[in-house]
């Protein structure tokens, strides 16, 4: 279901990403912003480890409450109550929602269920959806972490930075 | 200048301060949103790292680029052109901010130059300034770091965990 292992998301790793990451951001002039649920802001700590990041890297949301989902990243309310906050539609309403609050080219969001409670038989620990909001369309992966609470937020991390060097890469198409 | 030794900020110190955070927060019903701008959403992160925080996280505001300390934080121009953006005054605009934003009981704000670039001789790098604002009023500290980025960013996290964690223990008198 992924190409994340997760005793393999090393510090180096997940430094190497940002930084493969935020060397396509700035030859193409482009901007990030991130919308963190259960990653809490951890993406954003790998985006700016790298020195230099302020000229790609504008900032974003940790929406961990869906009262700030809402009330910061727009995420309607109908979303969160039919879908719930870990959902395909609650991550494209963050990732939609950040790019255009913080009037970056790029939004991305992580939303998912970093455990160890929390979970239930439709939504398990580890359930986790990344969506990135671009000029040109959307993208999304859903994952199942089976890691304990630090290795399911550091995996997300680095799917999420995978997605975006994937996207920068070209290596994505248009839905 | 400040308690935090750059070599002992290891993560189970981390772990342990927003666990003890935590529990005070937990037990006060008191809800916590961070403004982060140098740490790039490590505050956030280590917050989340204990099991249960949303009970008192909220979330929070990553604002690295100045447009978004005044978009999403109402930090003012006027606070930006005649101080900075590592300055006191910009300190306490973003933790008032994201305290009214997000809705909390507290907020808190950390802005610095994470180095190893972006110092001058009236700032220079390591310089971080933290600003908690709380319903009885707002206390400050400066620090200046001399350790490399990740550990400026992780001194900067274990001071604003502490200043909470005083706070919370009562430590702190009304100015």
């Amino acid at each position: 279901m992924s190409p994340v292992n997760l005793a393999m998301v090393t510090d180096e790793i997940l430094f190497n990403l940002a930084t493969a990451v935020g060397e396509h951001l700035q030859a193409r002039g482009l901007t990030l912003a991130v919308a963190e649920s259960c990653t809490g802001g951890l993406l954003g700590h790998w985006i700016t480890e790298v020195p230099g990041s302020s000229r790609y890297f504008v900032g974003g949301i940790i929406a961990y409450s869906n009262e700030v989902k809402q009330r910061l990243l727009g995420v309607p309310e109908t979303v969160l109550e039919q879908h719930g906050a870990v959902s395909r539609p609650c991550a494209q309403a963050m990732a939609r929602g950040v790019r255009e609050r913080c009037q970056a080219h790029l939004g991305i969001s992580v939303t998912g269920i970093a455990g160890p409670s929390g979970g239930t038989v439709e939504k398990p620990v580890g359930l986790t959806y990344i969506h990135l909001a671009a000029p040109e369309g959307d993208w999304w992966e859903a994952h199942r972490w089976t890691g304990n609470r630090t290795q399911n937020k550091r995996a997300s991390v680095a799917a999420a930075l995978q997605l975006l060097y994937r996207y920068l890469q070209g290596e994505l198409t248009a839905e």
